[in-house]
């Protein structure tokens, strides 16, 4: 491991941090800055275990007195080390982490035909969509595929809720409707008015699950697209789940399918 | 239906605004006050059709002049009807709803016998636990059991997060784990070491499910107590699952088995 370039930072102006904070603070400025800013040791190390590499570290001053949290900043080319206070200003945490990578986010990618896949449409609750990451990753479902309108997938709030899953996907934002016709894959969606039960369906392998809008569902040019929708039963009445139940127990239902 | 008494409030000290600003801002108030806030035509409606009743309507004036809203609000034996203004100060929300119910709010309920259950062991988010009440009462699991260190049940968080759920629901708070021992139901947690899995295990009915703390999982006291591991198969590698998602699988796969 070679060694990295270490700089003391103690101004507040200092151009990197300025980047960071806005990275911080505006869930979509990953599209426009180029990089995604990961904060937390957690997700630095989810970052490593895939073996991917961060551009910069930032770390507070006794962060990086602590062996453990100094050699995974030293993971990365360049680290900067700062005051608490400082650390703070780029934090979108109300107890900030001390430590977070910065990492070079890779735009425009297209989706991969004939691979499992969830698709996201228009999904708004950055807490839901960072779930069903971590779902779709469990589960072997290694492409998401975000409609226009989909909570930005690399904002703070999304990898937070992602607890590293996205270093495992193969993610693709900013889609249409007619941008899946080509992917060889039957597309599902769950419905209420669907005439079969998931329990009782032989589900497509491998195919995608189609997840809606929190309070609209699916939207028309979508759902005309759905070869198969499907129920999932519900015992207890008419009770709605959240979406990121029914995501994960769509996925486990076919992860369930394949095992048996 | 009997005349509500209306009453037109402008003063920002009003004994019941501040009552509900104190549910709307404290999760745990209601314990004190002994009512609950909820905020949101969804919730109130959600109340109604469960047969229940509120104590008092809360709801703008610009609300009160919309007759579906006006109905909603007549609905309670008492209704405040407020500038929007002061609506905003008693709202948690970033968009006030303009419309609230407060409930008389039950405490001291002692858990049920023999009726299917989840346990929740000091879940911490209430977006979890919200969705978790959600699936439990789309799952026919009738009863909930939060123990010392949840989330509180009733707060103005769990309550948007479960959607009405809580209304058809038997919610008891404050256990310990020797508190589920007259239960006369196995429980069965999920943990990443166990023996067998969920989808090839026969699993009891009824039963209670045991989801445990977002970082820690399951307490020891509370896990001798279980009767059962199961893991949840995943496919994908070691990845982990939101406790939510957990839950819902868990609680879909005792649905689908009992329906087979």
């Amino acid at each position: 491991m070679s060694t990295p370039k270490v700089l003391h930072i103690t101004a507040r102006d200092n151009p990197s941090l300025q980047r960071l904070r806005k990275l911080s603070q505006d869930a979509a400025a990953y599209r426009k800055l180029g990089s995604v800013w990961l904060e937390g040791d957690h997700l630095a190390r989810a970052l490593l275990q895939r073996g991917q590499q961060p551009t910069l570290a930032v770390v507070s001053e006794a962060a990086y007195a602590e062996p453990a949290l100094r050699e995974l900043a030293d993971a990365a080319p360049r680290v900067l080390v700062l005051p608490l206070a400082l650390f703070k200003s780029i934090s979108g945490l109300e107890s900030p982490a001390q430590i977070g990578f910065e990492v070079a986010h890779v735009a425009g990618l297209s989706p991969l035909k004939g691979v499992d896949s969830v698709v996201l449409d228009r999904l708004q609750d950055a807490g839901n969509v960072g779930t069903i990451l971590r779902s779709a990753a469990a589960f072997g479902f290694r492409q998401v595929l975000a409609l226009k309108g989909t909570a930005a997938l690399w904002s703070a709030k999304v990898l937070r809720a992602g607890m590293g899953a996205h270093f495992g996907l193969r993610l693709v934002e900013g889609l249409a409707p007619e941008d899946l016709d080509g992917l060889d894959l039957p597309l599902i969606a769950t419905s209420s008015h669907a005439q079969s039960q998931l329990h009782q369906t032989r589900l497509p392998s491998p195919c995608a699950w189609v997840m809606g809008h929190e309070g609209q569902g699916v939207q028309p040019a979508l759902m005309q697209r759905c070869g198969l929708t499907v129920g999932i039963p519900q015992p207890g009445g008419e009770e709605s789940l959240n979406v990121g139940s029914a995501a994960a127990i769509c996925l486990y239902e076919s992860a369930r399918q394949r095992l048996a």
